[in-house]
């Protein structure tokens, strides 16, 4: 079979592999499509940075050379000894965590946080490919409503949705979010889905506000708006119920920590690369809150296919499907130049 | 009567004023002591910062000049008109806090984060005199046991026990403070008090290391020990249940991010007086979280109170009385100067 096999920094082909066999409580999947995320594309032009170089990962016995892809939908061909509450010819959305079960977060049910996690596509073989085989316990069945464009995008929905949900917002609150990249879609996607109808998207990119607007949203361009005072305005001084920031970058930190009322939370669902100037002060005089966030469990898997399956989302003008063979020209090229907002593989083309 | 008015930056005088009267729904009180805090040290060499320097208060119509002194117990001496449940001889701690009653906070039990909020002894005339008058609802009755010192300090204290229950700790938990400074004394004392017995206090002077270990305290000195590592070592990378920044200082922030377990809180309970470069990829990875804090409500005065009723407070080594007559030489100087902790006026000497 055809897969996207990586050799480190700046090295990954197109290659042909000997399909997987499942092993004991293991199911082999026929990938429908896999996603493309800026994981994929650090490890690509910065890596390896998760995938391990050369030692064995603990729990899957995996390091380089491996296929990527992390995010991605398919259909059941094949089930390992043991494994028998699933069907051959089931379409499936894959949640790619392993976890030890052994540690403290993972005996406290936060298996995202589990100290020696390992993610399918990062430290196995992943979704780049035409199959591959995953523990039973990745696997979640998708309902006939939900196509396998949106069964490749759960991954990341379920990221923002788990953001969401630390938000402790209800469906009369307000909230802010800063950045309309997929995971700012994906949360406004969340916070629609949870009831909320006050949603501002702050976004300084004309086409990345477009995108979104598109789909329903409001829009704030921080480059010729005062956010600040725009909020204030509309909340009669109390501000927002709940601000996510999805951006990373200062100047959204310091507007969200002035944005958000007393006692609420701005939630940081980012990957900041270096600290940031961060007014504390602001926390303190109205004992706001910084709350960090990171992946999902399966609660926040059910409850996106869930909202999928009932038509709260949708891929328009910002999804678009590649072959294979293109995953570095068609895929990581314009998505790092900021041209693609999310592009899905497909391994049958 | 005597009292210390303040006039503005650096201009504080000892003067003859007549004693107030007190309105209705106001007790007036015979000061016994009054504790100086950073508030008015800052108000003296950097101010007027919360003083009104003309504009009267909208909740106590005072502004420049008045009596300083925010953190006070006394005896009742007066009762205006329509107050019945409260008797004079009685021996009383002063919450010192205006609220408006009608904000969202107010509405919602955080009056301490009233939109107009006042102090007395900042925006009324204070402590720092033989007698006040203040509202009846800014009063709390001490039992016998508690003295008066221990009385002056119930506001303090209070800060810090707030801040110690938005640490949502319990008796079994492991603590860090930083910084053991009056605050950080008060978070030792509040979070004994609620039983937990792991509690390391991070200050890197050794007099104030000193200071607090008298109390009993374990301490850390981040200046010759490799806190995150020491940490990490005793809780099995577990990492502490929660961590305090009373310091306000970036290797505090930074070494607090780095000892605090998953899910668990940094509370922030200083005053930055500028933005501090945060690692908040640290409360990312471990969906850690920094919760501001400030002030208190009269349930955290009514558990102080309590807490110093059965003996869990001490004032060894670290509380110092001085005349009103020496507020500025005896008091404000030696405090800038870090010579002093913590100081108690006493306004009949
Ligand atoms: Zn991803
Ligand atoms: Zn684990
Ligand atoms: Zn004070
Ligand atoms: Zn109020």
């Amino acid at each position: 079979m055809r897969a996207a096999m990586y050799y480190g920094n700046n090295k990954l082909d197109i290659e042909d592999i000997p399909e997987p066999t499942p092993g004991e409580g293991q199911v082999k999947v026929k990938v429908s499509r896999n996603g493309i995320c800026g994981t994929d594309l650090h490890e690509f032009y910065d890596g390896p940075i998760f995938i391990p170089p050369s030692d064995p990962h603990p729990l899957t016995g995996k390091a380089m050379p491996l296929v990527l892809g992390h995010e991605f939908s398919g259909v059941v061909t094949d089930l390992g000894a043991g494994v028998t509450d699933i069907d051959e010819g089931d379409r499936v959305t894959i949640e790619p965590l392993y976890r030890c079960g052994e540690c403290r977060p993972c005996k406290s049910g936060h298996y995202n946080l589990c100290t020696v996690i390992g993610f399918h596509g990062l430290m196995a073989d992943g979704g780049m490919a035409e199959y591959t085989v995953v523990p039973r316990n990745q696997i979640h069945v998708l309902p006939d409503s939900v196509s396998v464009e949106m069964g490749a995008l759960v991954e990341p929905m379920s990221v923002a949705y788990h953001a969401a949900v630390l938000g402790a917002v209800g469906d009369q609150d307000s909230a802010l979010i800063f950045g309309a990249g997929p995971i700012g879609i994906g949360l406004w996607f969340a916070l629609r889905g949870m009831g909320l109808t006050e949603i501002d998207v702050v976004e300084p990119s004309p086409t990345r506000r477009q995108s979104i607007e598109k789909l329903g949203a409001r829009t704030l361009d921080p480059t010729s708006q005062d956010v600040s005072a725009l909020i204030a305005d509309r909340t009669n001084g109390n501000g927002v119920d709940a601000a996510f920031d999805a951006a990373g970058v200062a100047p959204a930190v310091e507007a969200a920590l002035e944005c958000v009322g007393e006692r609420r939370p701005l939630i940081s669902v980012a990957i900041y690369d270096r600290p940031l100037p961060t007014p504390l002060i602001n926390l303190v005089l109205r004992e706001r809150r910084i709350q960090g966030t990171i992946c999902y469990t399966s609660d926040d898997y059910r409850a996106v296919v869930d909202l999928m399956s009932r038509g709260h989302y949708d891929t328009t003008g910002w999804v678009d499907t590649i072959p294979l063979s293109g995953v570095v020209e068609q895929g990581f090229e314009p998505l790092r130049a900021g041209r693609k907002m999310k592009l899905l593989v497909d391994p049958t083309l």
